[in-house]
């Protein structure tokens, strides 16, 4: 046993997946000391993002003027991986609601500076953009970031501007034609989680908004100009994204970059796992360590671990996973592959005292696989 | 991997070790369906060590009529392993606390009755008694024991009577030629983990006797009583056992029964593994299972670990252990050649909560360890 891959998800308030993985890594060079380890530190498109794919296959952090949710200049930074090819760009980095949390407005904020850092990235060569979804402060539908690339949007009188939340009813035209051919090639995957539509009771304001600020009544506002912009699109551009799963993920934004653009939107660990090569890693590999914070039989958690143990199986690749926590029955993980389920707890103790240890009991856990596994 | 040894100790509060040898061992048999399955339930002397012996080796269990710790008629019982050559007797049985709980007085408590399952068991051809001591109410050097196998005690009148606690310090002289020369060839073993001596600041009236019940007065006069049976047992027997290591055992008795009797002293696991067979059970064996309730490396815990390890690393058997929790650094047991530890807890849990959960705890982590071992 030789060759080893580390993919775990983060584990939720405790331990980034990052963290995780040098851990495991850390432990592995002890007992194996000629042992190859690929890590990938699994994603969720949102804050540490870029981190995780730079640590899987290395590249380049391009740190890039942009703006922040209220239009005001700052500093943010994106990803190039791929010799340059592939673009990574986390829309927390610059439409993120820690970045705002004092002033929090979905009506006003905007995701223009991400369509920002998309422009440098073209600039700089890049062909495919991945975009991270999570964390958002905005509800615009991303009309902002198509504002960025060159869609434009037009109120009663003809005039031009940049809709955010408050004024998406105000769209009366939607123009792609000045958007630059270099744009238009682009090929943009989107990672994103959740599976609500762009309107409606499950749409992005009526589930989101309020966690970024607006009363009931600006959530009907905000529905209504989702509700608005949804027909204008498929009225000028012919697209329907009513109904597109995840059309309402980051305050619909998953919904306007499949409207204006070359765009499909993916499971976050499909995603990072078509992303990194890892069908290709698995040929080498000996055995896969994931894991998750917690895995619930009732929950919709275990996705990562669900889609590290689909491609690890078909090389037939074991999977073992670690774990913060396990509650009620996870025998379809076993049916689906996982070799084995660890949890880290090494005392009865309650998580207000025992996530103080996480590092440790990950450590010490791991070790103990390791050491089994050399029997 | 086919052949298996289980012999964990009890997790105290919440699993016997047969409980946990009977999970264990239903695990294996899923993912093992031939697998060949020695259980050794670890006893230490106390309350079911009986039912250990008898699980790890067959055997049969002898009910026999006897007093309880204040000479009142009782049933109680033994068991008789090795072809009837060896009767295993856990003391607790007819002299243990549980029995007069709420009348406990170790002035007037006696051990006779303990003796009485000597002679049964003698009478029925057994060779050898494992005389398991813990949990007693007695404070007597066990000198109603010796009394019921036919040793004499006189007081300065010359008149012979039963010592209890309160009277040992009336013990003027101590016969020992009425002793049937069939328990003068008996082979005692004590399986006892304390190592306080008979008497004095560490003895066994000043460290277990007010937990019997004594008050601090009472307590003098039982440590003079062993003190001054000490003087009797050199003067008239000339032996010394005023410092035998484990000596202030049960109330005394280990010192009594080695000053009266051809008796050795033996640290419980060592006691059960020689019993058991343990190093021909290794031969044949893959892995051994064993597990302890909490490792801390602040205390005495981890000696059913370190017993098992010792002997199963000489022939080359893999030890896994699994635990209710690990405290502290245990880098020495790994060292002393454990390959791997696990704890059982699947969530963050305080004890309060966890200790419901042990045995769907305990068989989850077997479980995945067995599943690990398959990779």
């Amino acid at each position: 046993m030789n060759r080893f891959i580390i993919a775990p998800d983060s584990f939720k308030g405790t331990m980034s997946s990052k963290q995780i993985c040098e851990i495991i890594k850390e432990r592995i060079s002890c007992h194996y000391s000629s042992a190859q380890v690929n890590i990938v530190p699994i994603a969720d498109g949102g804050e540490g993002s870029v981190d995780c794919f730079l640590s899987a296959v290395g590249g380049k952090l391009i740190k890039c003027e942009s703006v922040n949710p209220l239009f005001e200049k700052m500093e943010s930074f994106y990803g190039l991986i791929n010799d340059g090819k592939t673009a990574i760009i986390e829309m927390a980095s610059c439409a993120g609601l820690p970045l705002i949390e004092d002033r929090k407005n979905p009506l006003a904020s905007t995701t223009y500076g991400v369509g920002l850092l998309v422009k440098d990235a073209l600039s700089k060569g890049a062909k495919e953009i991945i975009l991270g979804l999570g964390g958002s402060a905005t509800n615009d539908f991303g009309c902002g970031f198509a504002c960025a690339l060159g869609v434009r949007f037009y109120d009663k009188d003809g005039n031009d501007f940049v809709p955010v939340g408050g004024t998406l009813c105000n769209i009366e035209k939607i123009d792609v034609t000045k958007v630059d051919s270099c744009v238009k090639k682009t090929k943009f995957t989107i990672m994103c989680d959740v599976k609500n539509p762009v309107y409606g009771e499950n749409g992005a304001a009526k589930v989101y908004a309020p966690q970024k600020g607006a009363t009931a009544e600006q959530v009907e506002l905000l529905d209504k100009g989702l509700r608005h912009v949804c027909e204008i699109v498929s009225k000028n551009l012919g697209k329907d994204v009513s109904n597109v799963v995840g059309g309402g993920a980051a305050g619909a934004m998953a919904g306007g970059v499949v409207a204006f653009f070359s765009a499909s939107i993916g499971m976050g660990i499909e995603v990072v796992l078509d992303t990194v090569g890892f069908d290709d890693m698995l040929e080498n590999a000996d055995v896969v360590f994931t894991g998750e914070g917690r895995l619930d039989s009732q929950s919709l958690q275990g996705k990562v671990i669900q889609g590290i143990v689909n491609r690890a199986k078909k090389k037939s690749v074991p999977v073992i996973a670690v774990v913060g926590g396990v509650q009620g029955d996870i025998s379809s993980l076993y049916e689906q592959g996982v070799n084995s389920v660890f949890t880290i707890n090494q005392l009865p103790e309650d998580l207000s005292i025992s996530k103080n240890k996480s590092e440790e009991n990950l450590r010490k856990t791991v070790d103990n696989i390791l050491r089994i596994l050399k029997i």
